[in-house]
């Protein structure tokens, strides 16, 4: 059993191998050839140009100012100091609500904590019942821990007021937060300039007839239901086929420059490929000469396939997007329901263009319920019978398996250091495999489920992780066994009886899930902040594939935010924290760390790495606080099985009001709140429309909707911002890009060196 | 145990004395002395005139043709009679919907019986399980069960198959139910004649404005965002008191009729009052001139009142009733949110006026949720801990108690017989006493929670209904002990346990169920028709308080389709037959006669006798849908649970897949229908705008909409429906009403005789 000083002794560790990290980081990152890596953010936003044009050969890529390397840590404050209204406006809101998660973190724990050392610590530690029963050994952690109490002592009382005031604490930070991310949905979604899906409503499941194509029965149907506020439409083509060639040429263009590359690199010998499967099989080829001929036939199938697609009826999907004259118009529309047949003619209003996910706006209702259906149902079995296939696969991969298979590793596998080695790594290797690509399998899941946007991809990807961490890891590490054993538990033993086994055995975990902490958690921010799998991929595509300057742009690869899974990660966090800060309040320091940690690193990354896919205006708040309600009534619920082993029978009539409360606010909220994230008042709208008709009399709303609802291969591929939007943000009335030349070094303070 | 003899005996006794109801029924409304008791639908439409004018005295009160006797059962095939349109045109939507429901039930029935006994009654009873068990009395009731398949047995697979088979047979039942019901209420809402909702909005929550009135804050704020919609507004009056005092005068005059007529019949004594409570307290005075003068100083009171009302604006409450130029701006109203605080300016389609419950339209946000929390909590005491009251109760109320308190009855009480019957009646008083007020608790309860129609209380007041007869009759009668009881069973047994405990005991409790049919199905129906109470309330009131045609007609009760009591009983019934009809089909027979009963007399009710409140157009459907799903799963449950204890493993795969086809089943059905009852479409109102315009161009909408939605008592206590709508009606496309003089005889046959 580790006692205080393991664990503090380990968290040392923890902190030094992450000062470690940060130490690397920090070098790395002054490295002029490290400079898109850690600040590509500020290269898209094109205010900080390629420091290797105007140095010396050597500083190009290394940094010979060794004054900079002693203010290593320099970029923390750096990262504070942005305000936030400036940070909503440099990295758009959803990532600015994001990384206030983490402080809502901080805001919940840390008087939590001061609380629960205040008062449950000294209540605990001198409770003695550890001290009473004979021969056992116990560490000062079980001693601070509840474990400490003797069943029936009055102590509990201070447990369970401390439960309470937890919980309201909660709740009040739970509310304002809500309350100011609502606010600041509102406020950013009123401030946003002119875009196209403030405009635009997204019909689908167009019914087909007989007489029209789907355009005019789209324009007639709006015509006649919304005359006044009708103004045109865009129908969707099925480019499924048409975006896969266009990812083909993309992929055989980098082939293309790679090998022109290394000719030119070394012009003696032409390099050459073979024709097969990933290069490897076939007849041997001139590399150069193969790859042109085959992009060029890539070309012309592709001209080809636009052609059919722009002039095939049947190319055309029974959805469209649908503008309106006014932000009203639209408003009105996307939340009314238009026939009385409520699965066809559905409106919603229209995600940002580049949020759009095109694959899925075609698939009708019944094969939609159908599909859903089946995607609970796999996903119930993924949760509670996902060790099977691993456990399969883990008695195959065996060393004996390893050397059926590929015998000539035989010698190598049987040196006693190696064989140890593998012997140990083999059986978790499967896992952690499946961990790894169990986000991806979540996302494929989320598709099939028909979602139209990215966002809403991502949150209800987001669902089904939490439901995983929840059931498999979380109480996977509490009771014993796996999966499938809890699913057991659940039918085969009493409500009552669960929430007992699940109390008692809370406090006992205190020290795994502390550690689990530092692993997971620390380590994953280190990690994070490093970008190390980037690193490697941007060095490597400079090397082989980047010519000229806009190559090197886009071989930088910034990522953002994924919200899929990092965000039922932080819930985890929180759901720890809030179950052990009634039980084992040792826990909650390193709660704090992480969230503080967690905290600046992502600032960080969303000042100068991160870039978004999309903007949702934070529409995912709502998610993130019903979690938090998830955890909150786990916790309490456990501490009610646990205080009623401790013969404390008076005090759960008490404890049962929680979960009733946290249910009532919970509904309260999203009745008071949560409408902000999914509805689009009408007067909001109204007060737009009107300033936008005293400001811009002049407006050809028509021009500028006339595409910006085209899918993306039909614009060679990259999304055009409208016309209008780019002449408007040529001259803001609050400057937000600044000149290149002129404001590099500004940046680069902003950035933090 | 009941053998199956005794069960055809006393099905044979129920039947018979059903019959002598129905004989006396047949007497009784056959006599025109109660004419208005069975026929006041008639009388409310103008077409039915009082018999008593056209015929010679003793005809007047009692029927002597004796012709008209002999084909007493011929109300029958009468009330089959009239087709389905017209029935909604005499009844309305609301009515002929509910009697589908026992339609419905037939439906679901009579080939799930056929089945039953074609199948599974020939596998039970060559079963042969009971007759291997030695020194067992068994019934043939329990041969024709599950009980009798011995464990282990493949016979279990025809249950299973058959389950299936029930199951996809209910759904299919349903959806075409639900679909007919979605397409029954489009239609009607479709042909309804003009009427002020459909251009309405009933506006909560207006907030408040320190330079503006609320009337004026109203008008701004929909000028400003329905600019080209927006027509005019009612304020609502806090108007309470002075319906309060209306209510008071009414009864008062009743008072002054019973002594006028008093006099008249004997003029040599003036009649005297007491002024106390009741006329039991306080100073003997002139009856006729004491109820003179109260009710002149009410009718000063109430002037002074309704006066203040009008004139103070605090008297108006912070609602409105908000009318549209169109049925497209109150739809589009209706559904979208106005502003970004979504507790404030809370819209919705206004209840027809008949229908708004006026003391709830003024309760804040917060109230609401706080309101809604108490009763849920409320609701579960209610549920779980109602045994406690009435045995605490039961406990006084023995001889012993009654003896103390009203120690002049002891020598009545000791006597031998009257000491056994009192004995005997006493416990079960109490609880009967609150089964009889529970229905008005639950409507009181749903009061509270602030719904501001009369038809969503009734629907709401059911939803509790429907709980409790689920866990308190249900699963009480199943388990042994109270419904506390049932509490700690559920938490302190594991859900699998649970499921067994339940299934086993199903098979046991048939005979009980047959019974509770009986005595509780068939007799009610029996008494529904027969009108007991109200055929004594009326002749009591026509001896005392009817003076002239008009009083006669006020002194009729048609009542109503109580929903929110009548519903929730049928749910029981569906809930067990679907539960029987696989584990003891047996009875089945008895549902079917209970359905088929129900339907006759119900819709023999809505011809002849009741009067709906108001006309929801079918807008309870969901809810039915919604509780025969919860009977599909509890039933399906229980069957899982039984065939676990039966060695049947490889079966219980198998019957999981049921739950989860009948919650994806439900969630479909829902998506497909259930916004046809809670949404308006735009098209639909689009179309009527659009006849409206040609049809009446002329029409004056803001006169025809003035006065509708003021609170009845500014009409002088009658609702009087707007003038347009008289004129109409008039002169309607299909006639509707008939001459009274010319058409009294057929209408009489139509209604049957």
């Amino acid at each position: 059993m580790a006692t205080l000083q393991d664990i503090v002794y380990s968290a040392v560790t923890y902190l030094l191998s992450a000062t470690a990290f940060l130490l690397a980081f920090a070098i790395l990152r002054l490295q002029p050839i490290n400079d898109r890596v850690y600040f590509p953010k500020w290269y898209l936003k094109g205010i900080r140009a390629s420091p290797t044009h105007s140095r010396a050969t050597i500083s190009k890529f290394i940094n010979m100012d060794f004054k900079t390397y002693i203010r290593f840590l320099n970029w923390m404050p750096a990262a504070l100091r942005m305000p936030e209204p400036e940070l909503i406006d440099h990295a758009g809101l959803d990532s600015v609500v994001y990384i206030r998660i983490y402080l809502m973190g901080l805001k919940v724990f840390v008087p939590i904590t001061l609380l629960a050392f205040a008062v449950l610590v000294p209540v605990n530690w001198t409770g003695g019942a550890l001290e009473q029963i004979k021969d056992l050994t116990f560490s000062d952690i079980d001693k601070m821990s509840i474990s400490n109490i003797p069943p029936g002592s009055k102590r509990f009382w201070a447990h369970v007021a401390m439960s309470y005031v937890f919980t309201f604490w909660t709740f009040y930070i739970m509310y304002k937060e809500y309350k100011t991310a609502a606010s600041m949905r509102l406020q950013f979604l009123a401030s946003e300039s002119r875009s196209p899906d403030q405009f635009t409503v997204l019909v689908r499941n167009v019914p087909p007839d007989p007489d029209e194509s789907v355009t005019e029965h789209v324009e007639h149907f709006f015509c006649v239901n919304h005359p006044d506020h009708y103004l045109n439409h865009q129908v969707v083509y099925n480019a499924n086929k048409l975006a896969k060639l266009v990812a083909k040429k993309k992929s055989l263009e980098n082939w293309l420059t790679y090998h022109t590359n290394k000719y030119e690199r070394n012009p003696s010998s032409r390099p050459t490929t073979k024709t097969g499967f990933w290069g490897l099989w076939g007849t041997r080829v001139d590399a150069i000469d193969y790859y042109t001929a085959e992009i060029g036939r890539l070309s012309e199938e592709e001209d080809k396939e636009r052609e059919r697609v722009i002039s095939d009826p049947n190319a055309i999907v029974p959805a469209a997007f649908v503008s309106f004259k006014s932000r009203w118009g639209a408003a009105v529309c996307a939340q009314t329901q238009q026939t009385s047949n409520p699965t066809i003619w559905l409106t919603e209003r229209a995600p940002e263009p580049r949020d759009v996910y095109w694959d899925n706006l075609a698939i009708p209702y019944v094969e939609l319920t159908i599909r859903r259906l089946i995607m609970a149902v796999v996903l119930f079995f993924l949760i509670f019978f996902f060790m099977i296939p691993i456990t399969i696969v883990q008695s195959f991969a065996s060393i004996e398996g390893i050397e059926k298979v590929l015998p000539f590793l035989k010698p190598l596998i049987e040196t006693g250091s190696v064989k140890s080695l593998i012997q140990g790594i083999l059986p978790g290797i499967a896992l952690k495999i499946f961990l790894i690509v169990l986000p991806t399998i979540l996302m494929i899941m989320s598709k099939i489920e028909g979602f139209t946007s990215l966002s809403s991809l991502d949150r209800r990807s987001a669902s089904k992780y939490h439901l995983f961490l929840l059931v498999s890891v979380f109480i996977g590490s509490i009771a014993t066994g796996v999966a499938l054993g809890q699913l057991k538990t659940l039918l085969n033993q009493s409500p009552t009886e669960i929430l007992k086994t699940f109390g008692v055995s809370i406090p006992l975990k205190a020290t795994f899930f502390i550690t689990y902490i530092m692993v997971d958690g620390w380590a994953a921010i280190a990690a994070e902040i490093l970008r190390l799998v980037p690193l490697i991929v941007f060095h490597l595509k400079n090397i082989f594939l980047v010519k000229t300057e806009q190559d090197r742009d886009q071989a930088m690869d910034p990522g953002c935010v994924d919200f899929a899974t990092s965000e039922p990660r932080i819930q985890f966090y929180f759901l720890l924290g809030l179950v052990y800060a009634a039980e084992a309040p040792l826990l909650l320091p390193f709660i704090i760390v992480f969230f503080a940690f967690s905290y600046v690193v992502f600032r960080h990354q969303i000042i100068n790495v991160y870039n978004q896919k999309y903007e949702s205006g934070a529409a995912f708040w709502p998610d993130v606080h019903r979690r938090l309600i998830i955890g909150l009534l786990i916790s309490q619920l456990f501490l009610l099985g646990l205080i009623s082993t401790k013969d404390a029978e008076e005090l759960t009539p008490l404890l049962i009001a929680l979960p009733v409360l946290t249910i009532w606010f919970h509904k309260f909220c999203n009745g008071r709140f949560e409408s902000a994230f999914v509805k689009f008042p009408l007067q909001d709208a109204m007060v737009r429309d009107t300033l936008e008709r005293v400001t811009d009399p002049k407006l050809n709303l028509k021009l500028y909707l006339q595409d910006a609802y085209l899918h993306p291969v039909f614009r060679g591929g990259e999304l055009e911002r409208p016309q209008i939007i780019n002449e408007e943000e040529g001259n803001p009335l609050v400057a937000t890009r600044r000149n290149p030349e002129k404001s590099s070094k500004h940046s680069y303070d902003v950035a933090g060196s």
